[in-house]
């Protein structure tokens, strides 16, 4: 998917949300365990209660790649199983020298047909070129909403800027904002203003909203651009809502609360 | 294994060099694809002919990533067969909020039991912690040997620090040498001596000899402690180092090479 169609789909669905597919076997429900692939029975009825109320979902690598081999085979279906018109994010996190990332490319892109990978800065450009193909994304890691963020991406340099501006200046001439996004955390809204003082066009992915505390009104209020150009994800606080045989229901009924919001927020930015 | 098993191996094997094992399925001898698994294939020849000379191996994730479900399974083959008093370096460069971390601690530690795993610092300590169990190691990236390390690494900050000696000193802290090993690359082997002054003993992996074009000498000159505190790796000059059917033999020639340098420079060290 390209960003004009990402924006069209926000403005169908009134949606900007992402749903993170974070789906760990010792969480889902007990009556699926005795599915044959349990975390492809749960994500394939988390997106069919969802489906209409996000336009992106982000399975975190971590959970499948802890099944080994049968995790691996979890993530593939679930993204055949995937409608096309839904971005698909890989959260990944991944960066190395330049024939080992373009690897990491082809795997996330033409083997398992993501739209986009998440990729760490520090090893720098050699590391994010490899991602920069037609109709992808590389979205680069900014400003994260974890507590650890403060140990080096606040840490100020000596040309004035903080890491992680430093990292959206230098990064911001390896690529357009039809081939790079970033993760910038919803857990430092306030700082959102600053960085659209800098990548006014760019999508952002921003986590930490639901399980993480981030407020959804504070991103849309400082990070909101012309064309939307955000992408706000919640994991945990939707398909873990209900622990029973209608989780799925509770999923959808929490992922539709978010998107009716969304659609207030959009309103209020002429979108 | 722990730092003083890891340093009876390499006075015992006279060697520091670490094998890295980036097989690529594009390059592996012919004759080996009509294997049914021809990685795992490739990988135990290359291991059954090196294995005296090296004290590591070091698969590169992204290699049996990129072949889904069936590199997983060679990968998991790879590290049973490898014998036990060698050090296993899962080259992964992950690096998430908590919550992921500990599921990729997991995977590496408990599910593969890799000895250690390759860490990305951007998104601080609690992404390093849930790496720092006993008797493993977490092997954070410090001064990468590719031409990105210049992007954000060599960045000078305010403090009067650059990015990679910050993440050496503010790291120091979240475990001790017997829990954190660093990255840093062969091809800045004169910044050897500064990182030495930051942490005079704790194991560095040092990537970019061989193919990268550092220089053994160098990094030992400059690197070496007094329990020798390195491990040099090598990957494609080894594993590559022949096509035809006497690849593995190929490959002993070359690590036997490397090992007999070794032994000069560590007595050279009086070690």
């Amino acid at each position: 998917m390209n960003r004009k169609e990402i924006f069209d789909q926000i403005k169908k669905k009134r949606s900007f949300l992402c749903i993170g597919l974070d789906t760990d076997i010792d969480r889902i429900p007990d009556f699926l365990k005795k599915e044959k692939d349990p975390v492809f029975e749960f994500n394939k009825r988390i997106i069919d209660a969802t489906k209409d109320y996000c336009v992106a979902y982000k399975p975190n690598i971590a959970f499948y790649e802890a099944l080994g081999s049968k995790g691996w085979e979890a993530l593939e279906k679930t993204l055949d199983y995937i409608p096309e018109n839904i971005f698909t994010i890989a959260d990944a996190k991944r960066g190395d020298i330049g024939n080992t990332s373009a690897l990491y490319a082809k795997t996330f892109f033409d083997y398992l047909n993501f739209d986009s990978v998440t990729v760490a800065p520090y090893m720098g450009i050699d590391s994010v070129i490899p991602f920069l193909k037609k109709n992808r994304f590389v979205i680069l890691l900014g400003l994260t909403s974890n507590k650890g963020s403060e140990d080096f991406q606040f840490t100020e340099l000596k040309n004035g800027n903080r890491l992680f501006e430093e990292v959206l200046k230098v990064s911001n001439n390896w690529g357009t904002s039809d081939q790079i996004m970033y993760v910038v955390g919803a857990t430092n809204a306030q700082e959102l203003k600053n960085v659209r003082e800098i990548i006014p066009h760019h999508f952002l992915l921003v986590p930490g909203i639901g399980a993480q505390g981030g407020s959804l009104d504070q991103v849309a209020k400082y990070g909101m651009n012309e064309s939307c150009g955000l992408l706000v994800n919640s994991s945990r606080a939707i398909i873990y809502a209900d622990k029973s045989d209608k989780f799925d229901e509770a999923a959808g009924i929490k992922a539709k609360e978010i998107q009716l919001r969304m659609d207030q927020l959009l309103s209020n930015n002429n979108i």
